[in-house]
């Protein structure tokens, strides 16, 4: 809360920092989803410290018995939440990371090590100026959140060897970043390697809804990882669906990649599909779109090229929504509402340190729970072991 | 239960192939901790197939919802179980390590590859053929449930870089097993390295009662890695109590090595510990004895030379025991009971596949739970983010 509160008193420092984070973005000609990711404004600082209260609001992890059972011996078998230790944080151009990350690690009594890109080390140095400030109000010590001052790979890679003293690693940002991590890191890493998302619009879905769905999914902030990359339209629907969706998708200002049956039907520019377009993270305004002859090949194409992330079902049918929701094990699954609530604030979770497309630890977006263990402690009365 | 009923009903058969490889463990003089591991009895097959039946009894984990919330926008947001996929076993001489690894995987819905050693392998082949018994007479695939038949390194190093086909690798034996298994394995591994187990005995304990435990927790299996290495004693009870220790610990036939303290009030022969003692997971009838000042120095022995396996305290005094299970963060901390406790099947787990010392995805004895991720179901109604 008084970290919050820090953040929110310093929103005019942090600001300013952007401004010149933006500025050398400008003159190097950043891509404009990345740049997207940098920019703050006073609504977003807003919603940084907004995200740190929702977080300081959250009940305790740590401490917390989430399971109790007397034995037939008596002994009594608990399980308790306990920190990890030391995180790591490695990131590229978003600043809200920092005091996500910060706030989830704190609240799960983890201490963490931050160490974002280059192009927002002023945006982040400022905010992580005002946690410090925060945590010494709250009497807790400042080092609990350190930041790298520096953006160089010589001493990434020197922190990546440090396995006796950090306990996890979570890098978010592109691929080649994330991959980078994983190939050198001595400590185990929580990755998330693409966001090829999807949105199946099925036969029997309501179209309105499902345009909706689609356009908001991929349109409304393209840049990030949870927007959706290929839309999936049952062949049953694409004569009445396509026009619709590719009109929509027009209006946004979407540019448009389809199949030959999505181009057979659409009223406006479509350009050819190619096998590329089924793997690609656009993250940009653009989409592919795909017709198929029914579920099974919707479902085949998201194993096929899915990235484990997340993907959405558009249906009325309930048989239908619950058998996509058990048979496809991404991350997060769907039904009826857009890519974009596979988010850890949307998804209840406070906000996200990462989102994990290995099942390993934590998978889906990753909140202040996947930054603890859980021991086991047992009571006895002089039980020995026959 | 099939698999259960298909090893009871091939016992002899099992008994047949230990011996084979109990008559090769005398031929090359295996050590006693190992031929420990490896030797099969009635009994012990029984205690197999029990361990299965457990298991199988146990509640469907998989489509399991953990949680549930609707949020403001009516999204209603569940936590679902699913399968990890496949899960690679490597291991050494426990031949019940089979059936243990073959029943958790199967009841998290896994498939399973088994990978034990030379010496156990023609009980480990016959263990297997029951379970794929098993499994055809319940209508499922055999080869859910495979096993190398070879046992040379050059298939394990090949195994190890199958990170598209494998999901995890859990390896269970020796230090130098496992560290070979996590240097080479390109999919994530589960591990423990060492059980460096303490029973540390509070000036406030029943010291009748601390007595029966440690020689319990040393005595009833050296071999296995919840055995305890290292009994710590206040030095304020030390007068009264190492001579009973000492004492009960010779009439196990345990060697014992201390430091001045306990030499000075041993009535039987304790040799001198040196500062490897304290590091020592000697898997033998041989324990180290330390006495220390006080509870701090205690917990600072065990932060020092534990390995985060299991730790146990002996006192009447709860507040104590309260810090000691609130400071301790080892994957099973006890009270007033052996350490040989820290073991899924005895922790109400149904059996265990291993007992993890890193809090990465499981921590301490993990079951069939540690076999499975949870994703993220979300049920709207149109629902698209602003």
């Amino acid at each position: 809360m008084l970290i919050a509160d820090a953040i929110d008193s310093q929103s005019a420092q942090i600001l300013a920092a952007n401004e010149v984070d933006m500025k050398n973005a400008a003159e190097q000609g950043l891509a404009s989803a990345m740049v997207d990711r940098l920019c703050l404004t006073p609504e977003r600082v807003k919603s940084v410290s907004d995200a740190v209260r929702e977080v300081a609001e959250m009940p305790d992890l740590i401490g917390q018995e989430i399971s109790s059972i007397t034995r037939e011996n008596g002994l009594l078998v608990s399980r308790v939440r306990i920190p990890l230790g030391v995180v790591a944080m490695i990131f590229e151009s978003r600043p809200n990371v920092t005091s996500d990350a910060a706030a989830l690690c704190l609240r799960s009594c983890n201490s963490v090590i931050l160490r974002g890109g280059k192009e927002a080390i002023h945006s982040n140095l400022a905010i992580c100026t005002a946690i410090r400030q925060g945590l010494v109000a709250a009497e807790l010590p400042a080092d609990a959140v350190q930041v790298f001052q520096t953006t160089d790979r010589a001493a990434l890679l020197e922190l990546l060897q440090q396995d006796e003293s950090v306990d996890l690693v979570i890098p978010r940002g592109g691929e080649g970043l994330i991959r980078f991590v994983a190939e050198h890191s001595k400590i185990p890493v929580i990755m998330h390697f693409k966001g090829v998302c999807h949105v199946y619009v099925h036969e029997d879905a309501d179209l309105k809804m499902a345009c909706e769905i689609a356009v908001n999914a991929k349109a409304s902030r393209p840049g990030v990882c949870n927007s959706a990359e290929t839309i999936l339209v049952d062949s049953a629907i694409a004569e009445r669906f396509v026009p619709m969706l590719t009109a929509a998708m027009s209006c946004a200002g979407v540019e448009m990649r389809g199949d030959e049956e999505t181009q057979k039907w659409a009223q406006v520019p479509v350009s050819s599909a190619n096998e590329a377009d089924w793997h690609a993270e656009y993250l940009d305004k653009i989409v592919a779109i795909r017709c198929v002859s029914d579920f099974d090949a919707a479902v085949e194409h998201i194993q096929n090229y899915g990235s484990n992330h997340t993907e959405a079902i558009i249906t009325e049918n309930e048989s239908v929504s619950g058998q996509f929701l058990s048979v496809v094990h991404s991350g997060t699954v769907l039904v009826n509402a857009s890519t974009r609530f596979a988010d850890g604030g949307q998804l209840g979770l406070g906000a996200e340190i990462g989102i994990s497309t290995t099942k390993l630890h934590a998978y889906g977006p990753m909140g202040a729970e996947g930054l603890t263990a859980v021991k086991f402690v047992v009571r006895g009365t002089g039980q020995v072991r026959k």
